[in-house]
């Protein structure tokens, strides 16, 4: 890794309240749109992605230099495995803490959502395993990925802030699921009974087509952009793309 | 062409997925609206078009270093005529190439749609060929046409990617057709009989007048941006305005 | 002037061609919006100025670089009080060769929008120009020229493509008068009887307001910005802030 | 603070009318929206967030390089914590007069809205003081410090414009107080009693509620980014983001 980056704690901490405040956009907002906008699922939605796009792209500025701002295990992931033979990326151990604090995160954001609309927390009931959905959180996924690491592959990380947020605005729409595309964001997710809750039991067959997501869009990477993978100077890790400030 | 362009087996493809994904994201994010504000077309139509400019936008951005990102033959076709005299821009042969892939990916994008919303292909009922619609589309492609090759022009190719999106995004509504302008996604969105869908009757006259406007649009450069005909080295060509990575 | 600027004849076809096309999209955006979202004028708004956004922006990418992109008599009038003692900026029969391209094209743009939605040609009824209406314009004019022109006054031309598309968004919506803030434009919504419109009654009374808006603009300008009357090096007048490129 | 910022007073002014426009734009496309839309509060809130997003994004950019484009208490107090010991950053005297400035400007901002619509300054009987919203506006205020302070610890103060427009965008959603995350823009709004306004009674708690919010996001910001306390060189606070102009 390049240049001292954060201490991993405070990098740690990073991607704890980053995905926190994440689930929160995506919840919060969720509620707000379902309160005020009660007769329009369509209205609620385009309020929900709208305030979900602004809202990621602030929090990848915001984390970004310290953590490289993943608020996602399979963003991680793939950094790890694409970093392995160069020496650049995260390390495996470096890979579970990240995920560790995304996940405790992801479900302290729907906590707080959750209490500043006081409406207590508890788990969704909204079932949302359908075989259109499962292969929608593929397509999603692979999206995600291949988005994130064609721009680190071309040295444009500078640009991953309003992309991955533009990007989510459009996968809400366009994949039948409203593009979860995360696992830790999934679990959170699953705390809070209202418009952007998941069932537990729809979580797992989330994560499975997230990561299989994962590695579809791991492999159109490795095929469109085949440099990505060889030299340590030529992958530009999101974590990196940003100077480390501390 | 500058410094060895990726190549064409791996541009054909990048326009492929290319173009797949953004008819995935029109017919997708039309369905999406169709299904959850069934009671208010024009806010279908919000949806659908804030879908389109942030979706197009990431896929520039993911794609251009590879190949440039056209995803529209008349594109492709612009970029042959400018480059001719001055041995940049694509051969007729690659011009070929990348029409077919455009195309090849502009229908499997409507059948993944079809796919995640499980609502099964089928071909579209929807006439359009209206005399309003017609005169539309020539608008709308010279626009198009004018953006894209102006920035180029000026080397402003950085800024085509939420340029494009943006001026899409207009399209959808200051034209009476909801602005297709491209030929691929045109033939592309034959098959989904839903929101975005286009009758196979109408799609001849909506490629004519595509043609039309890229020709309009082309006369348009060329008086105003009379330096765009000139040398080889004042025509930067999108697909070369970012580095090509392999 | 600075390096050879394009030919006037060339900067007015730009001037008459974007107003003509800025006209297009605000009058084109609204009629789609009236026929699509019959029930709620406020959606219809939303659409309306969501359009305009994206479409003033990317007009200003397009033309920005052959005629400045003014689009607008009032622009043009305090470009050339300011760069009156320092030889920068457009002269006094430049500015007259602006005006009447932007007039023309204002009015070109209602009837190309009529024109694609086969709405025909006629002149508005919609009555206007109410005591708080003609405030909301000088408020309106008053902020876009002091937006224009800072941007200029601190190197910052650049961003003026974006600024001033979002500029015009937000007056949509906080002004009472949806913020005309343009004489030519004002002219060409005379002839559209559509959502857009404005009877040739309240034209006069709203042209008078864009006129005493410019003046409190430059004034806020002068005290703000002192350097930007002072030396014709401080002076970006906007058509110069890019390149030009012929 | 580095090379001769503006003089006070024209900081000063730049803050009143800064803060004024914000708050005419706030309760302005407040009043726009209950006008045109007057049966979903939520398209109320979507138009007028999206207003506010814009508008906001224009006035850092207009007022940024005069005067750091505060427009809120608690970010010029922030500012003058972080500056001490460093010399840089605002003195106590300074954030006196930018305090007072922006609360005038705040008040006038609801005057000026109150007067383009017509409706006549009165004081606003909204009450928003739950304990939900309290939360909310501590969560709100801190989110709105770490990004500004976060930007400028990484020398990314260019971007504080669309990132602070964004930010608040996603916070009128997120949050169940629609955020309001200022106290001279809190006071402002308690003169229009309409959208927009609140209650005399809840903007003490209110208040309290940011002072508390920047406490925690200053904290965050120290924990996050240690550098950004460490030297003046280090500090770039936001007024020195740009270039002063005069």
């Amino acid at each position: 890794m390049t240049s001292n980056p954060p201490l991993l704690w405070r990098r740690a901490l990073a991607e704890a309240l980053g995905t926190c405040l994440l689930v929160a956009i995506v919840v919060g907002s969720g509620i707000t749109a379902q309160q005020l906008s009660p007769n329009d699922i369509g209205l609620q939605l385009l309020q929900n992605s709208t305030a979900t796009v602004l809202g990621l792209t602030v929090l990848i500025l915001i984390f970004g230099p310290v953590s490289g701002a993943h608020f996602n295990p399979v963003v991680s992931l793939v950094d790890w495995v694409l970093g392995r033979r160069s020496d650049t990326g995260l390390t495996l151990r470096e890979v579970g803490t990240y995920v560790a604090a995304q996940t405790v995160g992801g479900i302290a954001g729907s906590v707080l959502a959750n209490a500043m609309f006081e409406v207590g927390t508890s788990i969704s009931t909204k079932e949302r395993a359908t075989p259109g959905h499962l292969l929608a959180e593929v397509v999603a996924t692979a999206g995600l990925v291949l988005l994130i690491f064609s721009l680190a592959a071309t040295k444009r990380g500078s640009l991953a802030a309003p992309a991955v947020g533009a990007y989510i605005g459009a996968a809400y729409w366009f994949t039948s699921s409203t593009s979860f595309a995360n696992p830790a964001v999934t679990v959170g997710r699953i705390f809070s009974d209202t418009f952007a809750g998941i069932a537990p039991g729809s979580a797992p067959g989330f994560i499975l087509m997230q990561l299989i997501g994962a590695g579809v869009g791991l492999g159109l990477l490795l095929i469109l952009f085949p440099s990505s993978a060889r030299t340590a100077d030529e992958v530009v890790v999101p974590h990196a793309a940003d100077k480390p400030v501390s």
